[in-house]
């Protein structure tokens, strides 16, 4: 809403020098008013948007290297959860200031994740405001080998990929709820801003897992989210859930704390039958990616937690809600 | 990155109260990792991101209403200058609150000119941060009728639609730079704030125009990216630009620069052969929307101002620029 006067850095500049490369799949790229996308035959196209605003889900101070990383990673996390493809993405983005150096930073954090999984940039926004990244991205997948959050069944296992809780663990040293060691600090840090989508899996569980997600806001309530579509129940073993070493060296309820209701992780969570096991671990060999079994889908509603002897396990904390008092 | 207490109304439940609606043409919407979408044969997906900020897009107290409507508008417009028929939407959003009545304000907003247009809201996120925008929208568009900005040919005339400069002339009223009649002020607010997306005419300009945009920034600016893409240059007719008659009572300057560098009009600016001018006046006539012949595309590069006389006109203005100093 404001007119213009001469600027240093124009937004179409910055945009053509830092973001701006050819078409490559897609039929044409960014500067024109759309992008254009050919559908790939037999596929569905999957899509799915995120947006990351300072301070909420990362801090002011990050450095734009693993911001760029985060936005993408987060959101190619949804198509893996997707068992998609990825295939290309638009980026929005709105800035106080242009400054070249964080938004190079920006675009090479961001655009080496892009190639490394295939995923063009293909058009986007810029304009000047509070911080705020919002990517949509967009991905192919068979109709029938699409992993929705509908298709638990009663007796699935349930899985999770990697290990969950340390990017919760780093933010709370963060915020000064807990000091970790150096080491161990920096190890965890890494989860919390550049956490690995898991692609691979994703495209792997199709045709062997029934329904998946990403775990982004804590396993209890996106697991819940399976649980609500799929209309079915849950018990899930708290001593059978993946940590890292650093994690399983910190007291019981905060381990407990982190596994259950820790956000950020971008671990898979998928239900698979029960005679789908083998496949599911060899998948996790070829991959090299631990994946754990910690549960199983029930008739009965509702989400029940034991330990490793069958005794329930009570918890008391919630899943991550953006609108919650921070 | 905050962790949740209870909350007296959660992010799910907000969007689930006011934005989501069973899946209709899409083949899963809200609420799974992704939604998925089935290409239309025989057509390209068309998909525009844009970012709305406010007090810079809009002003902070307008009405949720409005804002819906403009939001979703504006991304339409960029369906429309391709020639491409809108089929569904995601919408990311960053609130500083939950406030229940505004958001069932912008859904109604933004749902009544997404159900007028046959385009279904497929998914979205929503988190807590300063007031931010952020839609996507899909369109479908025979390859070889896209509206790409690489393909006005010198000779070719160029078109304006309906009229230019109101929202820049609403603008200035709210921002001070001079004061208009009550009932004048009304009439081209109006414009600014309900900006009506021309995606008919862009359906209708199929096989007939060569290239197209919509005017967000100006119209010197944005013809501008037409002429570089294309490698062309242009005679413009100020005269012949089409203007309100709120806007043909200003002083001639004001009446130029809101012509020329007035953003957030959202009419179609398009170029076509001359041999086509019976078919685009048809086409006026059957949309009921006035249709300029405003200049012409030249090979000479640059692009030059006359008046209806052919006399060249000086204009020292700018585009609009997002990153230009406010």
């Amino acid at each position: 809403m404001s007119d213009a006067a001469s600027a240093p850095l124009s937004e179409f500049e910055l945009i053509r020098r830092y973001f701006t490369r050819p078409a490559q799949k897609a039929a044409l790229g960014v500067g024109d008013d759309c992008a254009l996308l050919e559908a790939r035959p037999g596929h569905l196209l999957a899509i799915s948007t995120d947006m990351l605003v300072s301070g909420r889900h990362f801090f002011p101070d990050v450095s734009p290297e693993a911001l760029g990383h985060k936005a993408l990673a987060v959101n190619l996390s949804d198509l893996a959860a997707m068992g998609a493809e990825p295939r290309a993405f638009t980026l929005a983005l709105a800035l106080p200031e242009a400054d070249p150096d964080w938004l190079a930073g920006l675009a090479r954090g961001m655009l080496a994740l892009a190639d490394a999984h295939g995923c063009e940039l293909i058009g986007g926004d810029t304009t000047r405001g509070p911080l705020n990244l919002c990517l949509t991205v967009f991905g192919d997948v068979p109709p029938q080998a699409a992993l929705r959050r509908d298709a638990a069944r009663a007796g699935d296992d349930i899985w999770v990929s990697g290990t969950l809780g340390d990017a919760r663990l780093a933010l709370g040293d963060c915020r000064g709820e807990w000091l970790l060691p150096e080491p161990e600090f920096t190890q965890v840090r890494e989860r919390m801003e550049r956490p690995t989508p898991r692609v691979a899996l994703g495209l792997a569980l199709r045709g062997v897992a029934h329904a998946a997600l990403d775990i982004s806001d804590g396993l209890l309530g996106d697991l819940g989210h399976i649980l609500e579509r799929s209309q079915v129940g849950a018990l899930v073993d708290v001593d059978a859930l993946p940590r890292s070493t650093v994690l399983a060296q910190q007291p019981a309820d905060l381990q407990l704390e982190c596994l259950l209701a820790g956000g950020d992780d971008y671990e898979l969570c998928f239900t698979a039958p029960a005679g789908a096991r083998d496949a599911v671990r060899a998948i996790g060999r070829r991959l090299e990616l631990p994946l754990a079994r910690a549960g199983s889908i029930t008739a009965e509603p509702g989400l029940r937690l034991v330990n490793r002897w069958g005794s329930p396990i009570a918890y008391a904390g919630r899943s991550f809600d953006h609108f919650a008092p921070g």
